[in-house]
């Protein structure tokens, strides 16, 4: 018993409450507008300025998140939340989540929770497996791919410095991405005092890819120049538009030159599972570093990212206490997950991935995965075939990118409209200075009418002269 | 409905199942040996090597989590886990991560999830209050203390060199924190490149806190060798003793130096919610920054950490990407929590601390905290008492530092055979050079009782000649 906890009667009562509450949100998710009609501050201002001073009822706390933060949401877990990356939380992974948040642990040392470790290494080696990667690569999970990726820069920093950890950085390490490379890389790179001026873009092909000759005169220039290139990031599904930078290409490069290759597949490495699309990591298998997140396409809650590398004597040297040199020579397989990452502590995140993982197997996971590759093929080919629209960018995984033949405030009023009507979100960017239109398919409840309805949809709002027709 | 996932009727019986097995762990935590009896690989080698083909019935998954999960689990939430900090997941704690989970809302942008952008800025003033912290906190929460820490570090660099931004650091900079505070500050100064060797450990006094002249000397010193003071962190509640630094004394000095100061209350912050404990965090309101962790002594589900910042246009100039001369002149209520730190996105973490807030109310916070802190110094008392053991430090919050009066080796095979019983679970360091164990009392579900069973425990150990006299 916990005396000074609600009852446990209590707590089964309000937790079959919400049990069913979330079973009906599954069911019913369409049910609600995608996006909330609130402005800034609203539900600030419905909630009172302190804390209350006796506790109260869970039945007034359940009746608040109804009437306030629901109508205040933007449902990412929607069949119709089209933004960003589209993204699921299974019904599996909710279940592992329950489980996690009532054993509490805290995986920072193998002997604070081996559970929490070693189910962390094994599922992370199953995930391994379906992308292909060989064992060498060592998995821990973070966050987010932007703490991923800024863990692999600062571990490039100390390669290519190895007085750094005793001394301090010096300026002048330069880091290479694409420039249409996710935000993060440029953020790990500023976090970490790089200095935004030694983020180097490179160019793109046609279709959006790294031009591994223009890395290597980058490089060559930055040498000449006195700077100390460090790390390479190839991108396996940019978030722009999903592009797939030529891995093996900047591998090959980045041996020859000494730097850390590090590979941002937080959203493509999933689609890189599928048999058909192994093309994707093709070279990774020699990369220093690589993350995917199983919160982005792989049906688990926010958040989990999968951080792979194969120099993890490395990531001791940048973030251990105990250099590598000094630590004990206790038992290998007793990992302490602190000695590879800045966080101390760590909730038990792999349960999740380990409920969705069995549940869902290998094989339904690429049956969904391709269903999504397809819609997004018709989805782009039903745009083509409509003289008003065109795609601006290839679909080679579920984003489909495309703008109405107009000026850019119309396709930002485009999606205006859309998202007004809570009948679907979308996210809008620059692409080649022109706005566009970003359709990601992704979530476990979406179905390939969800993706022409809402296809219909942006075709009225264009008939009727970007009024919503109602 | 989502044809791809779960039925809802299948996660419903699974979720009340769920509900019910979480219910009896929460009544009968106390029937599991705390901590497991294990050899490091044990559960890896009980898994399969690879994930199923196919998916598997939820009905196997929760039996393997039965039989092979939770015997493997050291449990954080047994109310006699007595080893580093002793935390809990609160009923409402846990009903609040189970709905985070449904929604999987990220709340990168306020356009990405109001909801849980606003209820991140309501809680966390909410939080703000009960310390006594003044209004200019900016609140913004991360997973661990680590990270909120690294986040100070990495501000207080940019405040003490504009430049750094576009340039990239220069060696130099110093950090200072006692020779007792936590190694996340160490950590984070050599993950951002400060140097390990550019981290001072300020002396201590009689009770283990920073001595303010010493700080001073050093500072001094390190100015003279044309080195740059940058940060200095004070420690309310240090994880080796909870010893207090002298936060008013510290300010000053960082206000004539010119330095930032971080107030890491991880663990203490809770304590001085209490009336009686305000003298702890006196001096706190002028700090730069400040973090403590709900998911410490606050009852809420780990991970939860609450960061203030004084200077939030400084943590834009760290980490956001457009910097603060150049952001959007939107609506200043419409916070893009991305602009605050590395990470890009973040889970719902607002929502179970806005649970536990509200369910258990400020005076039973209070009395709760009060009731660990009666504990500890009863159970100080205790061990004064016996002549074989002697307190090592003063315990003003709920850790009581102690040592039987033998050798280092006996003292060890105490915690040892504690452990090893399954009675409960204790963690011992180093102080002055001699091993000593370490008592955390913080548990919801810690009686008076229990701490009082496991301190005869020890007791017996003792009497028996330190060995389990079964």
């Amino acid at each position: 018993m916990r005396p000074q906890d609600m009852s446990p009667e209590e707590f089964q009562k309000h937790g079959h409450e919400i049990v069913d509450w979330i079973a009906g949100y599954l069911s019913h998710t369409r049910d609600y507008p995608v996006a909330p009609d609130m402005q800034p501050g609203d539900l600030i201002d419905k909630l009172p300025a302190s804390a209350p001073a006796e506790g109260e009822p869970m039945e007034a706390i359940l009746a608040d998140f109804e009437k306030l933060i629901v109508p205040a949401l933007n449902h990412w877990n929607h069949p119709r939340f089209h933004a960003y990356f589209s993204v699921s939380a299974s019904a599996a992974g909710i279940l592992g989540e329950m489980l996690a948040a009532a054993v509490n642990v805290n995986g920072m040392l193998w002997k604070s929770c081996p559970a929490a470790v070693e189910l962390e290494e094994v599922t992370l080696s199953w995930l391994r497996q379906w992308m292909g990667l060989p064992p060498e690569f060592f998995g821990i999970i973070h966050d987010t791919a932007s703490s991923s990726t800024f863990h692999a820069l600062g571990a490039a920093r100390v390669m290519a410095d190895p007085d750094l950890r005793q001394r301090g950085s010096n300026p002048g390490f330069t880091v290479y991405c694409s420039e249409h490379a996710h935000s993060s890389i440029e953020k790990g790179a500023l976090a970490l005092g790089f200095g935004q001026k030694n983020v180097r873009k490179v160019g793109v092909d046609g279709e959006f890819r790294m031009r591994p000759e223009l890395l290597a005169a980058m490089i060559a220039a930055d040498r000449a120049a006195g700077l100390r290139p460090c790390c390479v990031v190839s991108t396996v599904g940019t978030t722009s538009v999903t592009s797939v930078d030529p891995v093996a290409e900047v591998q090959a490069i980045a041996e020859r030159e000494g730097l850390w290759h590090h590979i941002d597949a937080a959203y493509g490495g999933v689609a890189a599972m599928l048999p058909e699309n192994r093309w994707m990591l093709a070279g990774a298998e020699r990369a220093d570093s690589l993350v995917v997140n199983p919160h982005k396409w792989l049906f688990t809650p926010i958040d989990i990212s999968a951080f792979y590398c194969r120099r993890p004597d490395t990531l001791r040297e940048a973030y251990a206490l105990v250099p590598p040199y000094l630590a004990s020579q206790g038992d290998p397989r007793a990992v302490n997950l602190m000695d590879y990452r800045v966080p101390l502590g760590s909730r038990f995140r792999a349960l999740k991935l380990w409920f969705v993982m069995r549940s869902f197997g290998y094989e339904r996971v690429c049956a969904i995965i391709r269903d999504h590759m397809l819609w997004a093929r018709e989805l782009a080919a039903a745009i083509e075939a409509d003289a008003r629209f065109e795609v601006v960018a290839p679909a080679p995984m579920s984003l489909v990118c495309f703008r109405y033949k107009g000026t850019d405030e119309e396709n930002q009023r485009l999606i205006e409209l859309v998202n007004r009507s809570g009948q679907a979100f979308l996210a809008g960017n620059r692409l080649n200075g022109q706005w566009m239109l970003r359709f990601a398919i992704g979530n476990l409840g979406t179905t390939r009418e969800d993706v022409f309805e809402t296809w219909s949809k942006i075709q009225a709002l264009a008939s009727a002269g970007l009024c919503d027709p109602g």
